[in-house]
């Protein structure tokens, strides 16, 4: 079957980079500059990213025009600050800047650098990410991710699970869906992808909501591939 | 003042890759498979190519709407057949198709890989062409060139030398034009980009239109760098 499939497009956060770890590591460098505030970058980090879904889908609902996530990350971390003590007025804006742009500065999975190379030798290696171009580029630089492309959201206009992100990321490779698939680590994405037409590839990762992590442990359909990592990928691809 | 610049994005068509030798030799190919017809293959090329800038313009001044480059060659390529004594509507289809994608194939000057990839280390590098993304990747995975992200005229829907070409370029990587450098054989492409305020490095490419090239041949601005290829250029960024 990988035989048919031409472009292998990955979704990013949680999938291929730690967001939770790189994010906590920024906010508590943020924090400590802030000796009044709460002192908790994990929580931090899950508060600000509990804000992302509900962001993207005023967009996806059609009440707001199509904006980049650098924007709604920008929002939404204004919005946490409270919670943790601080006033988003106080803040210089440079350290506003820095802090939002964590988003571009996360690590990968021990795993991900070794799978994409290995299976960018005989495949497409895209992003389908819902994070906007640069931040998915400035990621690529600090990460050694080797992407070919940078492809998703800001490309498409459209957020994940939004049909229109698969579909105008087909369009925009020129393949039919089914020579695409999607790798991902959230059963949600997957099955979005899957109703699109996509080849569709699970790859667990336990931890990127902490040690504590309830949702997408295990594939949840007879997904085309299952994988415990990109290196395992790689090696069902036979690349 | 190369530290300023951020992203060096570039012209593919002629600055990155050689597509008067690479059309012709799929050209000879096609043309061997149809004996009566005129076997000039160099002829073949500049017909098709010369039918390029007028396609788009009709583009560009808004009297179609965006339409990939892969669909403007396909057109191009039957308008002219008939003056090399074939009737496009004889040819199998899958023959139309694999000429067609000769400008998927096509092979770099000397010099590119490894000035790209020299400049990679340091610095976003891109492609800002009127290739279709799919057109740009392919070539990307035939040709073995480095790009960081595949821009250009289908991301930002709009055709060179249209100034949103330049400035939406600038907007999906979030940076101002003049952290940007434009890189191209053609004194055109960068007087528009830098009409839209960002740098601009010549390279020249005296060979492109063949052995009796009289456009081009020289920088006509004083342009920001000027290099006789992309390893000079390289060098001259201290890549």
């Amino acid at each position: 079957m990988s035989q048919s499939v031409q472009a292998l497009l990955f979704d990013v956060f949680g999938t291929v980079v730690d967001w939770r770890e790189g994010v906590a590591r920024d906010a508590a460098a943020f924090l400590q500059r802030h000796p009044g505030a709460r002192q908790d970058a994990y929580a931090f980090a899950d508060v600000w990213r509990g804000r992302y879904s509900p962001s993207m889908e005023v967009v996806r609902a059609g009440r707001r025009p199509f904006t980049r996530l650098d924007q709604l990350h920008r929002e939404n971390l204004e919005a946490t600050l409270p919670a943790f003590g601080i006033d988003p007025a106080s803040v210089p804006e440079d350290q506003l800047q820095w802090l939002n742009r964590a988003w571009h500065r996360l690590d990968p999975w021990p795993d991900s650098v070794a799978g994409l190379t290995r299976l960018k030798a005989r495949y497409i290696v895209a992003t389908l990410s819902n994070g906007n171009t640069s931040l998915l580029l400035n990621m690529a630089k600090y990460a050694g991710l080797p992407w070919d492309a940078i492809l998703g959201a800001e490309a498409a206009q459209a957020y994940k699970p939004t049909p229109q992100a698969y579909l105008r990321t087909a369009e925009l490779l020129d393949l039919p869906p089914e020579r695409i698939c999607l790798v991902a680590a959230h059963n949600g994405d997957l099955a979005a992808a899957r109703q699109c037409g996509l080849k569709a590839a699970f790859v667990a990762r336990p931890r990127e909501f902490g040690p504590e992590q309830q949702t997408d442990l295990v594939a949840e359909q007879d997904w085309d591939w299952v994988a415990g990592n990109l290196i395992e990928l790689a090696a069902q691809f036979q690349a």
